[in-house]
């Protein structure tokens, strides 16, 4: 079947969630109304504005405000402007209360995803349903996919398709080591054990694969797509989204305020943070590693050594995870 | 049929020969032979030099050595190290004249590229005769193949069936356009029509698909496929021959020289001459336009007005190439 006969592809921005975890969400309230105006404008479907997490985990002096992504800092945000995109946040399992979730009437948002490993499947099902109950949309994120084996994949998938009332699940290339195909077969696998549930796709760029694994994985049937403004993210970041509308070529998207944003804000911040391709982050990539040990490289002195970096990620005795 | 069962994928690096037309070839020795040395201890089939022109045609005082790649000059570059890898050069029809080509046996280099608008395929015929006479190993590229329809492709293509005597003929993304339906169609329409030849690819990085592109026409059959290190390239760049190698997984080849040769010599090169993924890049290449337009507006003072230039090229009346 060809991608338009699949339907409608949903984009998710999550530009300020992903991104924030370069710098510990520490984005200024311009640059939050800046993307937060420009994705409303552009016609993107859902925008996940941050992380809901609890203040008792992580201290507010350390981390920014998108860590935590309350109501009232939401609502500051959005002022008065109407709402074209349905906003939402992720949640990590463990790090959040339930008191940090109000019913949804007193809340701006109106969806919530619930990130996990696959171990944690059961967890996230529990989470997911407790979002549910307080009226939100709900959605799972199945992470580090390119690191379990299909069999435990079905086991949990026909969990959360029995048990958890949420909209999408979606694969998340944390590593950025997915192919076309393992892209494909990845889908197919949600595709062949959901059936009540769209797949969704999360990629990441560690391979310059994050867009093409997103138009295979669209390809292959998912129609529940997350990218970010210029692939702003964690090491090698994410699709990028103005790539994403570009080809989508869908009449409901305009790509022109996420051009302009990208100019207002983006050039700009690009000097400040670093995210995109780097030599460390396609090493971990292709060797299905977390990019933690790349990340670590990148903010130490031996930043640009990378020929000691492959040695050591590839030589098994020097190396333990 | 897969990917393995179409036999084994020659790689060709450019990284020279592509990347000096982001500084007119100004690359002084140190980096030649660092790239040089580095491709040969890495297994990688084809270097691309540099282009053989003409100096009566490029002022030398303008234009640095790998616009000429002169006989001698590559003698310098080469030493006496051993070399694994085939030296060559790309010419462009009446840039070179046949006097720069001496016969093979009095130069250092055993294959000569030639690169061609599709318009002008009986030159680049007669001018491959030339150097296949001269006793080298000749090939064609076609350029800015996003342009062209496919009744005259296929008609060109015969024409370099019946009278080129090349190895292959290369799949030419110049404005970086294609995505992997179009590469796959067009990979298809080179192999029904060459019986005799190889297809080649060579991606352009504008919608961050020079590396999925190649993937995907190496899936189609294409056995001959270009790569620079880190993308190095014109505008937006090629497919980075760090990743190729890394998903071609062929003994013949070792990334570890690769990685090396970028830590020593592009990550500081990269500081002083700008190639990879930008806005204007990507909005030149999704409007199937040469990335002239593009280039011009980096080396102005208006190189981040990414939404004017946006506009400007999508409004008709403002915009005549």
């Amino acid at each position: 079947m060809s991608e338009k006969e699949n339907g409608r592809v949903t984009v998710v921005d999550c530009s300020i969630r992903d991104g924030g975890l370069i710098n510990k969400w520490q984005f200024d309230d311009e640059m939050a109304r800046a993307v937060f105006k420009a994705i409303n404008a552009s016609g993107v479907d859902y925008m996940e504005i941050g992380y809901r997490a609890s203040e008792k985990m992580f201290s507010p002096e350390e981390y920014g405000p998108w860590r935590f992504s309350k109501d009232e800092k939401i609502l500051e945000i959005i002022g008065d402007e109407p709402l074209n995109t349905k906003l939402g946040v992720m949640v990590d399992i463990g790090r959040v209360e339930e008191r940090d979730i109000l019913p949804t009437g007193e809340s701006p948002l109106s969806f919530i995803r619930v990130a996990t490993y696959l171990k944690d499947v059961k967890k996230a099902i529990a989470l997911a349903n407790l979002i549910a109950d307080k009226g939100y949309e709900a959605f799972i994120n199945i992470m580090a996919i390119s690191t379990v084996n299909d069999f435990d994949l079905e086991a949990g998938l026909a969990e959360i398709e029995k048990h958890a009332p949420v909209t999408a699940v979606t694969v998340v290339d944390s590593y950025g080591s997915l192919d076309s195909d393992s892209t494909k077969h990845l889908v197919n696998v949600f595709k062949n054990t959901l059936d009540k549930k769209k797949v969704g796709f999360h990629g990441h760029n560690n391979m310059q694969l994050g867009f093409a694994n997103t138009i295979d994985a669209i390809k292959a049937g998912a129609l529940f797509c997350d990218a970010t403004i210029t692939g702003i993210g964690r090491a090698a970041g994410n699709c990028p989204l103005e790539l994403l509308l570009a080809h989508l070529d869908d009449p409901k998207f305009s790509i022109e305020p996420i051009i302009k944003v990208i100019q207002d804000v983006f050039v700009d911040l690009r000097r400040k943070i670093e995210w995109g391709y780097l030599i460390p982050y396609m090493i971990t990539g292709m060797l299905n590693e977390h990019p933690r040990v790349a990340i670590a490289l990148r903010n130490s002195d031996e930043k640009d050594n990378y020929a000691d970096f492959y040695r050591k990620l590839t030589t098994p005795e020097c190396y333990s995870n």
